[in-house]
């Protein structure tokens, strides 16, 4: 029942070296979620290892040094998602639905265009030097995806979620995320030699009725009933429904096929809805305060730095990289035609960024043999570039401008 | 990356059942944290095996069922340690350094009568029915220590810890703690058929020192720098600084041999002197809301209700747990006297739950083979009732005095 030293030892090791490059990286004006995903460069298993060791006493439980060692990588996984979910709640909290509905017909046509050119860019290029369709397609699904945790924690850090450019995004990424799924489930099936249109078309169903339910229905049920939530015995009643609530639909978004952090996405939002959304927000800050710095930790940790050292993977990575990004920046940036200058740009970057979702296809491509381990390596580093770029232009974009949220007021936020 | 849907599944499971049982238990009048424990009782592998159960993809990467559970163990244990290491920073954050001083001499006294005593009635009883001396000892051992974080959490929720039976019973439960320790170290020693005295003063003497650094110097240097904290350029500084000092306080009380949630009470204890503490502990609060419930469920679904049907081994649990709760009970309230009835009460049940601490002792000795599985069994039913018993006496000693600390003025709590 106690939990070796080591686990709370790690714990500690990541909370404190992700907020202390968030400090560091504040200090010299860039954002503190890049000084996260960085300090998990820099303490995970290809760096300095500071974290993931297990002791003796894990390696005895287990019969094993390596399941010890997985053993740990699940304990900081979940962790990792718990952060990710209650992030997406608080952005959820943050974004009205009728706010979001008012964007829709534009989010599809940003999501859509910016799924379709960096598949066919992704495609092209890796089929024009010499690999299998194949392989090209699974190339060409990697690109597909945004991540739309980096973007979303960037946007929230620099107080500007409530801008139109901000909810078009947050759309698009519930479209893109159903759009993908799609795909996925169409080329896992291929390169598993097996394409069942039905079961896809079921998938593609439930997907869609998942987040039109909950989205619309959601949103009445709370408006209705929300002055219950005060007349529960429990402590801080209306907080410890909505996690119920969140958990729920992110585990439910996880059934139907959809990435969990859109339930907790989709869960905020029905709570924007409640009168006691405020306290909520103040809430739902101090947990994320805590819970998130895991996830940008984890994400640093997966990234091998000594991959940057082979220079024919590099090359070819830059590349991949160069087309990634061009194809959600001018797909993303069409669909967003007529908004302002500024906001094109916002909607273009802010979908840049690949993150886990890259790594998930690349780590399916390479289980089912479609991606050879170079190619494999290439889409991961496209995944950690796209996503490493990001905040530092997003907070270009809105230098001078963007009011801070922080609760400090001599912070030099941008 | 993305963890297996079954283990967020598991999360839901686990926050929902708490919150709900905790919600039934309010309404009909019993503490929130019986109902939790239940919940795990309930939910855990000896009865509905709701959680904790592996999906094919664990078993897949753990190459075994046996593993794949161990490490979902794991991650259970890690999420409820965390927990219970907020709640006691955040009953740190509820006590003043100077009230706990103040209260010292009489809380080392109860701390002392309230181990001699119970460990003298259990080495008796043992002997006497012709167990060994070593069986003896040990369960002895088992009935010395004080869980503290059961009694935290009901005065925490009855709105008492200001109260001077409730500092008396937090101070009393850091010296108890360290005498517990001294006591583990030297019959783990003997067990082991080996003491070194030279390294047992060496953790005493490190457990002291620990102790008396962080009460002191800490406070001193919260005082001094607090408004450093609202310097920094992370959004809220001083929590994150407070959750880091948390988190580091526990991993260090581990290495010099005491329980992790010392040094965390210690650590709240700290921030209590910090100007900030009032956002501190909404901050807190917040938190503790959805990781705490994790611990009771845990230590819930350690119990095998089936144990409950040995009529063998219930009628010495009885007789141990009458011996378990005599002996705190008259010690330490021989250690309150002249206090006040009530106080004298509240002290004398507050030190009796022996929770986790027992389950340590028992796994312990079993391990070293100085218990048979029958005393196991007795020793952690011991466990369980003893911590079962108090939050319904405690709620009734305070009957109609109490205020309540909901934010629902609504709330009907005793």
């Amino acid at each position: 029942m106690p939990i070796a030293a080591t686990i709370l030892l790690d714990i500690l090791i990541i909370f404190a070296m992700a907020k202390l490059a968030g400090e560091l990286f504040e200090r010299v004006r860039q954002p503190a979620v890049l000084g996260e995903i960085l300090a998990g460069v820099l303490i995970g298993p290809y760096a300095l290892a500071l974290i993931g060791q297990p002791g003796d006493g894990l390696i005895a439980a287990f019969h094993s040094e390596e399941a010890a060692r997985e053993a740990l990588r699940i304990v900081y996984d979940v962790f990792a998602e718990v952060g990710i979910i209650v992030l997406l709640f608080f952005v959820g909290l943050e974004t009205r639905i009728e706010d979001l509905l008012s964007v829709g017909r534009r989010a599809a046509v940003v999501a859509v265009l910016g799924i379709v050119l960096p598949f066919v860019f992704g495609y092209l290029l890796t089929a024009s030097i010499g690999y299998s369709g194949l392989s090209a397609v699974f190339v060409g699904t990697a690109l597909v995806a945004t991540s739309v945790g980096i973007t979303a924690r960037v946007l929230s850090d620099l107080g500007v979620l409530q801008r139109p450019e901000a909810r078009i995004i947050l759309g698009a990424a519930v479209v893109d995320d159903i759009l993908a799924m799609i795909l996925l489930a169409i080329v896992t099936g291929i390169g598993g030699g097996e394409v069942s249109w039905g079961q896809i078309s079921l998938v593609i169903v439930e997907a869609i009725a998942f987040t039109a339910f909950v989205a619309l229905v959601g949103a009445r049920v709370i408006r209705r009933y929300d002055a219950h939530l005060d007349a529960l015995h429990l402590q801080n009643g209306p907080f410890v429904v909505a996690m119920v609530v969140c958990l729920g639909l992110s585990a439910l978004a996880g059934y139907v096929g959809l990435a969990a952090i859109i339930g907790a996405f989709l869960a905020g939002m029905v709570f924007s809805e409640a009168r006691q959304r405020d306290s909520l927000i103040a809430q739902t800050r101090a947990v994320a305060e805590l819970l998130v710095p895991f996830f940008f930790v984890v994400t640093g940790a997966q990234v091998d730095p000594r991959l940057f050292l082979d220079w024919r993977i590099v090359g070819l990575a830059l590349a991949v990289t160069v087309l990634a990004i061009a194809g959600k920046l001018i797909g993303c940036s069409i669909g967003a035609w007529g908004l302002g200058k500024r906001s094109v740009a916002v909607v273009g970057v802010g979908m840049v960024p690949r993150g886990e979702v890259g790594v998930i296809v690349a780590t399916l491509g390479l289980t089912l043999g479609a991606l050879s381990r170079e190619l494999f390596s290439v889409v991961i580093m496209m995944s950690v570039l796209t996503t490493l770029i990001v905040p530092p232009v997003l907070h270009w974009i809105y230098r001078g401008t963007a009011r801070s949220t922080s609760t400090t007021p001599q912070s030099p936020h941008l």
